[in-house]
């Protein structure tokens, strides 16, 4: 009879080697499947590794430009932080690397997918509500939740000690003492030492960008163009005044990556709330992502109307949770997102920022689409404004407050 | 017949000294009324110069630890942001300084209030709004409303023309191409060449904040203790590793402003939506402000339940506009600020953040309120967790997305 | 010098009646606008009227399907509601009267437009926010809002006086002692007898709807469809176990009038907050509106998934205030709307209602569309659904809520 | 050794009578708790089944005052609603029942509480959410969720067979094909013959309110008294123009039921969503519960500001969400709970209403606490209003418009 196929969201890493192997001892026929979502990550020797061990065959699929074009651009553009800060890095890679996870299980007829992530995070839910949506009839195995495999592994020398025994190449250089999840908007790191959240963590933690001390010692001032809220291109400085325009999506994340995480932007250090009702502590870097946001949240208060901006903020309130949850893929985010890019109809511009020792700085922004009229604004200009007008608006609204004052009084 | 009184809120410069004279030839008779809320004002000397042109008398009033305690450090407790950057320094003044206005309208016996504040602006509709709160029976005269007046006073040089021809001594220092305004917790600019948004603004325009370039070679550690969700001390480092303890409201702001603007910390330039529904840019600096409200974000997130926060959340929301829109003093904003002060009956503990260069970050946070359990979070603990249940949440979250899916492909 | 033309909203009433003589002594030149909404009102009459009284013309403009079809039925798809109760019969009807007379005032060159809409009340701002958003350049003459006008005519019998002196026809049948706004929506009552919210309304105050003991001996069942939450079609019994089905959306509405008002459908009761900021008594008769309101209820519950309906349930409530507050024409109503409409994509299908003796009873409803999954919710059934699944969801959920209790025992 | 102590949430049906008899087998000591919320029910009957079957004891605790008083009355004084339709009956009788069940097992020494709810249905996580808050260190056994019960017993039949082989006795009446959840504040009809939503439910179905056709056929006039947003006092007729008040809350209740019933008020069916993801469709008759919640709805747009009235409608929206899910005893139930008490510090007052064939209607309302203020509302009446200010006022919300109207064609 023929054996069932998985396919296996492998990273390289020792826990989705030892998995890799654990399915093939349990009978399954195993593809490796590989992500290149920006992480810094030998896919050849990944891909080597995962053969030696036993893989049937390993994808690696370039998903740089998708991630970039469909999660990250798009999130900038509806605004999305979660609990105030944090901006989705690792929650927008998950349904990315799910689509091309089920894409590779129906292409292959595969009947499960597996999945490294832990029974305690957000990765497995996110990955799992991803999948199940775009393959309803789908199954997941995810070993970390098995007791078959979790009582056997149950810490990080059980799994060397497996390795050592089936002969899985185990990395010669130790691992750092916190866990990290990379793509080419952010690097995450969390647990181990990082558990404490009255520890200070350790330095020389972040990788792309500079601690503030190393940072460059001249800032650098940016054009950000966005068409419907969206980035549409991005002027740099590029030596000796001259500067350079880009307007291919993954090249403007890549330079503002390059020259964010030189000037130290886009360090955060927080505690969250995780989906499943626990807190957890996390360092984030995103440097083109703060870059981009920051600029975003400038143009569309100056492009949006008032109002719209406030119904506006509870979407985007709300998208923020959804696709933190794992719900990337579900009827509420897909009518939210909706909702969201119509708002950016108007979002239409182009915004200055000066990035410099951590700090993105607005300088100035441009629209042909705001409802700022300077005429009407300025104190020195009448514009068609009445000042006795103002003193209706004040003496209604003060109505209200009058009538309560009076009821206050005559209540005590 | 007796001359009605005004109480006229008073400034020292030049359209208070003229509205005072204007009142004055209008047969009333004026007391002025100047907060002191921290800004940089000689008040002997605007004292005299309004005494020379004919004040009845001058009240000078120190508000700074009323305006600190009872609206500063109660909005980074509430943690009220406007439009996602502003921290509302001169919107919590306003009904401060209109307490002060209106007690001293009922002590003396006074039928009207009075200010200088234009049409335009939110200023306005702060004071009056708050004044009739606060003495529904008062009347208030509100001159840059008045055709009469603002017909009369078209631009600055009919004020300088009315002030030389009425002995209304005018300051020789050139007025500065913009308006400020100043108390303990900011300085803001707006207005003049500051007007168009697209202008980046001249050198040289920020008071407190040093520019990022001249700020300290350094950073300082700062441990700040929240009780209830208020700070209520601040160690703050004090030369060759000494430290110093502040627990006096004033002084630790007075203090946080100084480090704070040495750091270069707390500064933006924005567009905002006032009240009438204009769209108006501004320029805020706020350090010691800004480091609170940062340190108190960290420590909610940290010691709030995860729905807790978020129905804090939407409250903040809505009371940051009440409190922009002048609203302080009404049932709405009675009521939220109740509910947003209990929200942090938990919010206990000690944050310490690093301020360079502009930036506060996050180093730690303490709390022994705090729902963070390092054992349950733990990778390498399993801490009463059991990993099976995690299945059982995902599926059971997976069925409507499911059926939704089943659905989705029906109706096709 | 020709005159300049005013386009006056005329209701055939003594108000406009006279507003029509005095702009025309105020030497205008005055062309009455009558929008047929739908209310009981001899036009040919009123017509005559106002050319008698010294009208220039007499536009009668039949808006009763435009009324319907872009107003009142979209309010249900959007399931606008204001403060709980209020389906916005009057609201609805302002914006779409606006149009007519802003086309009215550009197509026949008039500078302004008039109307007889009191100071206190909405009216006066539906009407002038429309007509401003429609046609910005347009000024807007309220009598009740000039001095010269409101204290020439202080109440009705200055007004009575003016038009016998004037030979304005004054109805001879004497005015009801409160004030009625119809159209084919609703009819409202308030002020005079009514303003007391302590006092039980006068018997046969009601003029579409039966008292319930007068009702129907026998209830009525109707088959309503729905496409994208807009009522296309209505069944309703004919008399001896026939069936009559209407499609045209006038029909339907005139329909469900005289069938829900025969069975006493559709009467409230209300104090609600007006835009002004007063409080105020009104009741309301909505047969059609109430029939459909409950049925699109119904079905959106069977239809929308979950999440979009919480969504959903914030923007209905903000575009009801908008609605209400006379935005109809805001940016803010533009976006909420299309968000709303987008909502309803799904909201297809058949709703069973009986009416009887006032109420509104739902006894069935169809969907091709609907998430509802008979075998997966049917207790019979086990329909893929794994029971151990609901243990998992559980113990995740009480993570929380138990490390809560712990904190909450620690903090003693 | 001593055997662990069980403690079963008994109803004296065939379902849990075979729990107790299994867990029994399972070695198991089992207490049965019976609450009495009002369900109609035969205790002692009850009580000697269980005895008979096996149960060490049987406890019997009247909670039907707790009931009205900390969960129903207080929903009143909430507002709570879900999805706009249900009074969440069931829900609020959950978390009070869990009490009386965690204290019994509290003070018997209990290591488990025992349920028969379903494993696709709220009350499980509402039984158990409750528990686990009340009592982190509780267990609960959910045979319905084992296999090794629920693949025993896969239907009704399975379990008669197990009853009669272990002589419990069965009821002899045939059981009704759907099933039933009673107390004081209302009856729930769901699943079986009541699954199919496009099902018209079969006549006879309700058991304390009348069909409306059988209802009375003169209405009834009653006065709700309120103080802070609870019903305290209640006066109905009682023949003969003589009419009886009622201040004992339970007595209201039950009082309200009675003639409520008679006037057939109170019933709903509805498809809802159910925490778990699933729609399911129920049938409601709340008699009381309705009566009182539109009153309350009326006091309070009478009595509470038109801005906090916005503020709480989101957190009523959010509490009942809560409740109906099972979080009663969770930290945000119990913060949201505090903010909507504290609205209602204002919500003093009687309203009167009519209850005829299924309507409840307003007829009046009186406070001493409403902002209502007839001189200020009224047309006739000045009232310290002037018309004036409302020209400006509308011409400051039309600046905003204006705007964007001339953007709109700039941008065409």
């Amino acid at each position: 009879m023929a054996k069932d196929l998985v396919i296996l969201a492998y990273s390289g890493g020792l826990d989705t080697s030892c998995i890799l192997k654990w399915l093939i001892q349990k009978n399954y026929e195993v593809v490796c499947y590989m992500a290149d979502v920006g992480q810094n990550e030998d896919f050849k020797k990944a891909k080597e590794k995962a053969m030696a061990v036993g893989a049937k065959d390993v994808i690696v699929e370039d998903l740089r430009k998708e991630f970039v074009s469909n999660y990250m651009l798009p999130a900038v553009q509806m605004g999305l932080v979660y609990e105030s800060r944090y901006y989705l890095g690792t929650s927008l890679a998950r349904p990315c690397i799910s689509v091309g996870l089920v894409n590779a299980a129906k292409k292959l007829g595969a009947k499960y997918i597996s999945h490294g992530a832990t029974g305690k995070g957000n990765d497995q839910v996110r990955f799992e509500l991803s999948v199940y949506s775009l393959w309803p009839e789908g199954k997941v195995i995810a070993p970390w939740r098995l007791p078959e495999f979790f009582e056997r592994f149950q810490g990080r020398s059980d799994l060397i000690e497996f390795a050592k025994q089936e002969n899985i190449p185990v990395s010669a250089t130790p691992k750092e003492p916190w866990s990290t999840d990379e793509n080419i908007m952010h690097i995450s790191y969390e647990s181990g030492v990082l558990e404490d959240p009255g520890a200070i963590p350790p330095n020389g933690i972040f990788k792309i960008t500079r601690d503030l001390r190393q940072a460059e010692d001249y800032p650098s001032a940016i054009d950000i163009n966005f068409e419907k809220g969206l980035p549409v291109s991005v002027r740099i400085p590029s030596g000796h005044e001259k500067s350079l325009v880009l307007t291919d999506p993954l090249a403007i994340v890549e330079t503002l990556n390059k020259l964010g995480g030189q000037h130290g932007v886009g360090r955060i250090d927080i505690v969250e709330n995780r989906f499943l009702g626990l807190k957890s502590r996390g360092l984030y870097e995103t440097p083109a992502g703060t870059v981009l946001h920051v600029a975003h949240v400038d143009l569309e208060a100056y492009a949006l109307d008032k109002e719209v901006l406030r119904v506006k903020k509870y979407l985007q309130e709300k998208m923020a949770d959804f696709v933190y949850n794992g719900f990337w893929f579900s009827p509420e985010a897909a009518y939210t997102r909706k909702c969201l890019e119509w708002s950016q109809e108007t979002v239409n511009g182009m915004v200055t920022v000066q990035i410099y020792k951590g700090n993105v700085t607005i300088l100035a922004r441009k629209s042909s689409a705001s409802l700022y009229n300077k005429d009407l604004v300025s104190m020195d200009v009448a514009g068609g404004f009445s000042p006795e007008d103002s003193t209706g608006f004040i003496n209604i609204n003060a109505l209200r407050l009058k009538e309560y004052a009076r009821f206050s009084k005559q209540s005590k």
